[in-house]
């Protein structure tokens, strides 16, 4: 067997990564089948197109009833009904995986709703600043990262879960769902609060009008700041405990810097600057 | 005239900047002569070789004496002490100039030491992560901002340090030390301390194992943790009162992010997020 090979896959979500996935599952014959559900008509549509699935689902009992992968690609503050909503119907056989970029919580929830052992938390790297299935990509997450969180898990789903990944080209790295949490708000979280906090700071300021005579400074420094409220309004909730946490590390951090600024202590803060230095290099 | 003539230049430092700007004057012929000063026996040598100066200088008071261009280069640190060393030996007709990446200060000091009206302070937006002679280019402000700022400067020297300026290819921007130290603070401080920060934060947190086999994310998120901590004490000490005040600003806008994660509260997320987003869209 060269890959895992699912009779009939049913993805929850035809955004960006679930219809990449999909086109993936099928055009690799990782998955004989993929049947799409999704509240946006127009996703449906796209992904079916697309070829990401082969058919729209009808109902979630009947499309549940004989298939032995499921993949949870919707949003991630919408996990926790979808599984309470499916879980009943999900064979004790079929492999479940999400997709979500913070796992605890959901790991949690599947702890309880998924008893046989049979879901894995996982999360491709694999993100772009775009989203929909028609923004969807084949081969997307080859030479991406996922982390796979087996959490309770029985042994053979989680071969089964990193087998698909490596089929559709990524690179599997097992963590627990803390420390994937607490990693995700150090990489991600934190920086793009930051840059929100940042552009608002600025916006207190009136610079802007400087801005628009000097090039690309702010502009790069800022970038993300653009990014989705929604979106990252759900990210921040999902994983609020983690990113409270590091907060707390980063704002700590933050005010040695204030203090030697206060104190015009060059000492200290060459102290500061090179502690991060050497931590930048060590990586 | 095509652009200003200078008859003889003297350049305090001939590090990346000092020296691509020599090597602009003379082969734009802009400047007649570019005599070198500099510590570092090594960077003068270096210009010699690139022609960024016509020669070594040999006593700042004989250099001086028939020189209608002063080029303060050195690092932001050593301005203050340079000024007073060469004050009373420049001639009140002659253009002076720094090239600092913070200003208000540079601008107090020149206030009282070229009573005259011919200190002009500068900051071409035009940095490399490199230094020394040896890493200069030719035409390295083409394209770029220069930040003129005036102060008591009388206007033909406004007028002929701007001239200079776009003579070498430079944007000219006229700012007052203030805005542009403020400008600076955002843009560019800020960002550089929040990275240091939490480079310390996750070095804190031992999550670097992580980090080996995720790829990229925390490297490019503290990819300027890893710049010089004595360049960046210097330009940090330099800019303290601006830098201070932004940072309270950040703070606070930060705290707002914090207060809302800790009430779980969407509403307000959405809200902070929506703001920066909106700022970022105006730039």
């Amino acid at each position: 067997m060269r890959h895992p090979r699912f009779h009939k896959a049913v993805l929850f979500g035809t955004g960006l990564i679930g219809a990449s996935l999909g086109r993936d599952l099928l055009r690799l014959g990782i998955a004989r089948s993929v049947v799409g559900i999704d509240p946006s008509r127009r996703n449906l549509a796209a992904a079916k197109k697309i070829k990401a699935i082969t058919a729209a689902g009808t109902s979630v009992s009947g499309d549940l009833r004989d298939a032995d992968l499921v993949v949870l690609a919707a949003p991630v503050s919408a996990i926790g009904k979808l599984i309470g909503r499916i879980a009943p119907f999900v064979l004790d056989e079929a492999l479940v995986i999400d997709v979500g970029s913070t796992k605890a919580g959901v790991a949690d929830l599947a702890r309880t709703s998924f008893p046989h052992g049979n879901f894995v938390g996982c999360h491709p790297m694999a993100g772009t600043e775009h989203s929909g299935a028609m923004a969807s990509l084949k081969g997307l997450f080859a030479g991406k990262t996922c982390f796979i969180v087996a959490g309770e898990a029985k042994i053979r789903f989680v071969k089964s879960a990193t087998a698909l990944w490596r089929a559709v080209g990524a690179m599997p790295v097992s963590i627990t769902a803390l420390e994937h949490d607490r990693f995700a708000a150090h990489v991600s979280h934190i920086p793009h609060l930051a840059a929100f906090a940042l552009m608002n700071a600025v916006a207190a300021t009136g610079i802007g009008r400087v801005q628009k005579f000097s090039g690309g400074g702010l502009r790069d420094t800022t970038r993300i700041a653009a990014s989705s409220p929604a979106m990252w309004r759900d990210i921040f909730l999902a994983n609020a405990r983690a990113v409270s946490e590091a907060l707390a590390g980063f704002k700590n951090e933050v005010s040695l810097f204030e203090n030697a600024l206060t104190n015009r202590d060059g000492a200290a803060l060459t102290r500061l600057m090179t502690k991060a230095s050497k931590a930048r290099r060590s990586l």
